[in-house]
C-alpha cells in the first residue's frame, strides 16, 4: 500500500482574529475548511514507509480484564500532583491534570481534593448526619436512609476558594495549568436536595443560617445561608454514577453548587440550623480575603466567571506552524457560561469560541477555537462570560483591586490567595515553547 | 440533644397510576409532597438514642492522599463482573454493576467491556491508524497528529448487541440487572470526527463502506456505511476526560453513536474504504441475529429503544412499606428519549417518570418516579419511547417476533442472543424480596 504526503495548496480560510483565529463555524461544517487550514503547512500528517504490519502487541493474547479498570500503565504521569505525599502532619492538595485532559468531565481519579487532615476511613454503614438546632423535628440519615429519598442529578464544578493563587505572584510561574488551576474539577452529582430533608425536619422561622460539619479529624465546618440550603444544596452520594471518592467526601458531602470549594463540607455529619453565622476558624479566618485596602471579604463565597486554555499551554510545544486547535474549560458560580472570547494576540483582537453543548450551569463547558499558527510569536489568552453579566478580569484589573504576594496588605504580614479569576496568558515563542506570561 | 421519631399524619399526595405510583411533580417542587409520602409510614427516619459523639475515624489522621483515587475499601464490591477472570483462551466479559450506580453517567472503572482475547497493551506512541482504500490519499495518522486536529466532545452509550440475551430464556433468571443488562456503559467522548479526517483523505465515488480493524489480536472488524462515517461517527481519544481505558480502546476507538458495540472498533488501527460489505467473520456470523422465520437479521445496527429500572431491583430489598424512588435509564440508538412510563402493577397501568436533564440523543437519560409501597405484591415495570417514534416492546411481543432459547431457530442448532429491548419486571413480594419475573 502506498502512503504519501498530501501536497496540497492552502484553501482560503476565513481569519476572524489576529495572528490566525479562523472561523470557528469551520469547526462546526466538519473539516473541509480546518482540513485545507492544517494540509497547507503538511505538517500534521506523516508517510508511511513501510506496508501495514503487525505490532507486538496485535500477536499476543494481552492482559487480564480486571473487576475495575484503571488507565494503561503508559499513562502513568496522569495523575494529581500531591502537596503531601508523604501525609505529613498538614493538608494534603490533590491536583487535576487539565492540560493532558479533554472533554468536561473530571473522571474519578483525577478530580481534585484537598484534605485539612488526611482521608478519613468512614465505614459508611456506621456514618450518620444529623440535622438539628433550628428546626421542628431533628433527624438522623444514614445511607441506607437516603437511598430512598428523591434524589436529583446534576453536573456542576466545585473549585478551592485558593484555586489560581499561584497567579498572584508578581512574576509568572513557569508551571503547568495543574500546578495554577488544578483544584477546580467538574462532575456529574447524584444525591438528596437538602430542601427535601429540611422539609422533613421542618425550620424554626428564627434559622438564617446553618452550620455543616463533617467527620474528618479537624470536623471542617461552615457557615451556610438558609436560602442556599433551600436552592440548589444537596447531599452529593454519587460523582459520575458511583459513590463518592474518599478524597470527595465518601460517603456524603454538602454539595453548594458555585460556592467556594471548602464549604461544600466533605464527609458531613451535621447540619445545625442556627440563627447567625458560627464565626468558624474556617470562615473567619482561612477562607475569608484580606484586600489591599484593609477590609476583608467575609462571607465572599461565590466563585467567579473563569476561564483558562488548556491546549495548548505550559508543558506543550507545538510541532511547527500550521493548524492546532485551541481548547480549554470555562465556568462560573453564578450560572451559565455565555460565551468565552479568545485571542491569539495577547488580547489585541477576539474571537467567539465553540462551546460544548450542552451549557449547563455552574459546570465546566469546553470551548473550542481553530488557528492557524505562522510561526511567530503568540500570546494566547481566553476571556469568559457568565449569564449573569460578569466578565472575566484581566491580570491587571484583577491584581489592581486584589493585590499581588510581593506586597503585604497587612501587618503581622497577610497576603493575597483567594478567589483569583483573572486571564490566563500562554506565551509561544518562535520555536513553538510555551511560557506563562502576564500579557 | 434530643432527637425522636417523627409521628407526623400523612398528607394527601396523589396518586396517578396502579399501586402507589405518585404525582411525578412531587419530585420537581422540592420535598413537601414526597416528605409526607415518606413520613406517612415512619420508616425512614430514625430516632437518635445517644449525642453526637465521635466515630473512630474522626479520631485519626486518616489514610494518604493518592494520585490517582479509587473507590472506598468499603465499595470492594462495586466492580465489574467477570466472565474470565483468568485470562483463558476466550472472550472476556466485564458488567458494568447498575444497580449499585446511580446517575447517568459510567465512571470508567466500572465502565463494561468485551474483549475477544484480552487487553492490547499497546504503546501510544508506537500506534497508528491509516486511512487507505477508495479514498484520493492514504494518510496516517498518531496519537500526537490527531492531537492538532479538531475535536468534539459527545455524551453517548456504548451497548453490546448481545445485552440483555439473559432474557431470552424461557425462564426469568433470578440475577441482578448487572448480570441481564452489564454490557451497556455511557460515558463522555471526546475525539476526532471521521468525516474530518475523511475530507482530509478525500473519498473516491466508488465508496459506500468502509472496513475498520483494530490492532488487538483477533483484529476485530466491522464494515461501516460511509454515510454513518460521514454522520457521527468519531475516532474517539478520551472517555470522561481522560484518555480512553485499556478496555474500552486504548488509545483510539471508531465511535458508531447508537450502533451496536463490537462495530465501534476499539484500537483501530485501519479504516479501508470499499465498494461493498466486507461479509468479515464479525458481521456474517458472530453479531447478526438468527430469526425464527429462518430468515437472518444482516447488518441490523441500530441499538433500539430500551429501559431498565435500578432501584429498586433483584439484589435490593425493601425495607418495609412507605416512599421508595423507582429510577432507571433509558436510552435508544434512534436519538432522544422522548417519555419513559413507569408502572408498578405489571402494566395494568401507567405513570410518566420524570427525566434528569439535560436529555441527549443517543445517550443514557435517567428516569425516576415517586412511589408509595402499600407492603401488597407489586410488578414494576419501565417502557421508554423514543423521538423517533419507536416504542420498548413487552416481554411478549418481543419472544413473539425473536424467539426464545429453549427454541433453536435453525438446524444445526442456532438460538436467538442479540438485540434483546424488552421491557424487564421486577416482582416485589409482601416482604420487600425482590424477584426477576416475566409479566
Amino acid at each position: 500500500m502506498s502512503i504519501r504526503k498530501r501536497r496540497a495548496s492552502s484553501p482560503q480560510v476565513e481569519q476572524v482574529a489576529g495572528n490566525g483565529l479562523l472561523n470557528r463555524r469551520a469547526l462546526l461544517r466538519g473539516g473541509a475548511v480546518v482540513a485545507g487550514a492544517m494540509t497547507s503547512s503538511g505538517a500534521l500528517t506523516g508517510a508511511a514507509a513501510e506496508p501495514l504490519q503487525n505490532d507486538p502487541w496485535s500477536l499476543e493474547r494481552g492482559l487480564v480484564v480486571p473487576a475495575y479498570q484503571v488507565p494503561s500503565r503508559f499513562e502513568k504521569d496522569v495523575v494529581r500532583t500531591l502537596s503531601n505525599p508523604n501525609n505529613e502532619f498538614r493538608n494534603s492538595h490533590a491536583r487535576t491534570p487539565h492540560q493532558l485532559l479533554q472533554g468536561a468531565i473530571t473522571p474519578n481519579g483525577l478530580f481534585f481534593s484537598i484534605c485539612h487532615s488526611a482521608l478519613p476511613d468512614i465505614d459508611p454503614a456506621q456514618h450518620k448526619l444529623v440535622i438539628h438546632g433550628l428546626v421542628k423535628q431533628p433527624l438522623v440519615y444514614t445511607l441506607d436512609s437516603l437511598s430512598r429519598y428523591p434524589m436529583v442529578t446534576r453536573t456542576h464544578f466545585l473549585e478551592c476558594s485558593g484555586n489560581s493563587a499561584p497567579m498572584f505572584s508578581s512574576e509568572p510561574l513557569q508551571v503547568t495549568a495543574q500546578a495554577i488551576h488544578g483544584l477546580v474539577s467538574n462532575a456529574e452529582w447524584t444525591g438528596v436536595l437538602l430542601s427535601t430533608l429540611l422539609e422533613e425536619t421542618g425550620i424554626d422561622p428564627k434559622a438564617t443560617w446553618l452550620l455543616a460539619e463533617g467527620a474528618d479529624a479537624p470536623s471542617l465546618h461552615r457557615s451556610v445561608p438558609i436560602k442556599k440550603a433551600l436552592d440548589d444544596a444537596m447531599i452529593a452520594l454519587y460523582q459520575n454514577g458511583e459513590r463518592i471518592q474518599p478524597g470527595n467526601g465518601y460517603p456524603m458531602r454538602l454539595l453548594l453548587p458555585g460556592y467556594q470549594g471548602n464549604m461544600n463540607v466533605k464527609y458531613v455529619r451535621r447540619i445545625k440550623l442556627i440563627d447567625q453565622p458560627a464565626m468558624s476558624f474556617f470562615e473567619s479566618k482561612t477562607y475569608s480575603q484580606i484586600l489591599p485596602t484593609g477590609k476583608m471579604w467575609l462571607f465572599h463565597f461565590t466563585q467567579e466567571v473563569k476561564s483558562f486554555i488548556t491546549h495548548p499551554s505550559f508543558g506543550h510545544a507545538l510541532q511547527g506552524p500550521g493548524f492546532y486547535e485551541i481548547s480549554g474549560v470555562a465556568y462560573s458560580g453564578n450560572g451559565r457560561i455565555s460565551k468565552v472570547m479568545v485571542s491569539a494576540d495577547g488580547g489585541k483582537s477576539w474571537a467567539q469560541a465553540a462551546l460544548q453543548e450542552p451549557v449547563m450551569p455552574k459546570a465546566f463547558v469546553r470551548f473550542r477555537m481553530p488557528w492557524r499558527w505562522d510561526g511567530q510569536p503568540a500570546v494566547l489568552q481566553s476571556r469568559a462570560f457568565d449569564e449573569a453579566g460578569n466578565v472575566q478580569p484581566t491580570r491587571a484589573e484583577f491584581v489592581a483591586a486584589r493585590g499581588q504576594t510581593d506586597k503585604p496588605l497587612t501587618t503581622p504580614l497577610a497576603f493575597p490567595n483567594q478567589h483569583y479569576n483573572s486571564i490566563t496568558s500562554w506565551g509561544i515563542d518562535s520555536k513553538g515553547e510555551i511560557k506563562h506570561v502576564y500579557a
